[in-house]
């Protein structure tokens, strides 16, 4: 019998299809689906070092310290090249024809490489390396949160084709949006209800019922729990949510930094290795730019491996349709462990923010 | 410049970016890129004649009266037999672990096989072939909205494999849901909020719009407008709308199915022809079953090609890009006739409504 479970944070409804349930096994890309893996440089790829001539002015980069490497880059930041919005024109909302409204198309669309290797993607980089991408991710924000009507910043990685990237070289992209869409305003206005009600943050409270079930954690530390929400949309969605509470990722200390670091790599070494590389979406969910200290929202990364096709239905009705249940998939990655990913251990963390 | 434009109805802002503008004309599928045409009929096909028992039961079919044809059937009704909701189990909305809401997934998802034909979807079959559908369509909703615990009928067609589809047979989906989706909420409530406003419906004040300006309109008849929207989601997103009010399909008279039969096969032969046969995803937006007298909605048509990605932009911001304007794709499908498609002509239509 399928089920119908609601996202307690959002209240969406999503579908669990038991007959067409799979085994979370069978997401496992098969050998001969396997993408043949990309070459460590790539002579015509505009993010390989060399090559930085190709893409726009660089905004920003990270470069090693070390004596006698001169200035080699960790990571760049440029705009994108093809910017879905860009920082010119105004910022007024015109009225077009007496109803449509209608703005230009102001705002920012960077580019983040995130490493000079073209073979690396944030699962393949070394802890440090990932703590950089993040530290830039911190840095971007910082400065994109003080330019004129940004209202919105998201933060998110396209990986691999069915994701929908258009280059093979390891790259996020952060938006700075003159706008609030309808999603964002949503999720946050569906926390704040919640915390009218009961005078709690949502996310913290479903942290601390998932940590006390434990069967959808796929690891739990002091700073972060992974989990594979109640209401997964998709196979596999996986949730990074920070323990302390904050309603902004442009909060984040130096410490969970650290720790973020530590705790995506894994997360995403689990995806990597245990379904064989899938293509996927990450997504910070952030708080609007004005309300980075609201008690009622906590920001969390959220991946999307792309193992299903959204069609008519989820289209139409709003409704997605996940083939597995989140406990077995989370109890699928929480087993997977290599000699950088040990297993999750005891399940002791708390959310602080209670 | 890219541009920022706001659905008048769902107040949802979706990008036009000019960097990544195409010429409608790009979007025509390539002769190469055509997927061989299907066979008139394919012996393995659960759909085709003579396979009916390879379905679940009938639901309801639709037979030639013509004497000496015996029991021919022109339009068949079955369970979907990988059904993502199933009229078994309870109704009741339960709490799991004291916090997370769930329910047993009840309801109706339904297969509409089109025609006999295997190799002729709805752009290729005759008007009265495309008029028997519609009717099936308005007879299962009928059928559908007395069932207990039914709040929403959403019924959608996927065709081609990128718009999700598994059967090739031409088939559309009825999913008889026992919750509102966000989506569908939001929309609606945003209709309701204008009208509270202005005490006109959205809808219609749209539609007034655009025939006055003209430019996004693709034909306009008495009964039924065809737009591309100001705020398209996607390339060649295309609106049919009824000129008369109506929150919900169910309410369509006998003459207006016979004009919805006429004016929605032009315009998927617009599609069809005009850009090479491209996989779409077309869903009626319909009321809610509890609402289906509101003064404040219209029901209409979606169509929405799958002619470029989503990726993690749309899914980490809520916000669409799309990559060329409706005033451009609407006049490209506007100025596309054959033999049984004539130009839109003179725009004379008033919608009703007002």
């Amino acid at each position: 019998m399928p089920q119908l479970r609601q996202d307690p944070a959002t209240r969406e409804w999503i579908i669990i299809a038991a007959e067409r349930a799979k085994r979370p096994h069978e997401f496992r890309k098969a050998a001969e689906q396997k993408t043949a893996a990309p070459p460590p440089f790539s002579p015509d790829c505009p993010f390989c070092p060399g090559n930085e001539t190709k893409t726009p002015p660089e905004i920003y980069s990270l470069r090693e310290s070390t004596p006698g490497k001169g200035s080699a880059w960790k990571v760049r930041v440029v705009p994108n090249k093809f910017a879905a919005l860009v920082p010119e024109g105004s910022l007024d909302r015109r009225v077009e024809a007496g109803f449509f409204r209608v703005m230009d198309g102001f705002g920012h669309h960077e580019v983040v490489i995130e490493t000079p290797h073209h073979d690396k993607s944030l699962a393949l980089l070394s802890q440090e390396e990932v703590l950089d991408v993040i530290l830039t991710f911190r840095l971007r924000y910082h400065a994109l949160r003080k330019m004129p009507g940004v209202e919105a910043i998201i933060i998110f990685e396209n990986h691999g084709l069915s994701a929908g990237t258009s280059l093979e070289h390891p790259h996020s992209q952060i938006a700075a949006i003159p706008v609030i869409p309808n999603r964002m305003r949503t999720r946050f206005e569906s926390a704040l209800r919640y915390y009218d009600d009961l005078h709690h943050c949502v996310y913290c409270d479903m942290l601390a019922k998932e940590v006390q079930i434990g069967e959808r954690i796929v690891e739990a530390g002091d700073d972060f729990v992974v989990i594979n929400p109640y209401a997964s949309i998709q196979p596999f969605e996986t949730w990074i949510v920070p323990t302390r509470y904050r309603s902004s990722f442009g909060n984040i200390s130096d410490e969970d930094c650290v720790q973020l670091a530590a705790v995506l790599r894994r997360t995403l070494r689990r995806l990597y290795f245990g379904l064989n590389n899938p293509d996927y979406n990450l997504i910070i969910n952030n708080a609007p730019v004005a309300d980075e200290n609201k008690k009622y929202y906590l920001w969390h990364i959220q991946i999307i491996p792309r193992l299903t096709m959204r069609a008519g239905f989820e289209i139409g009705s709003g409704i997605y349709i996940t083939t597995v249940f989140p406990e077995e998939t989370a109890k699928y990655l929480r087993d997977y462990k290599d000699e950088e990913t040990p297993e999750a251990g005891n399940i002791v963390a708390e959310p602080r923010c209670l």
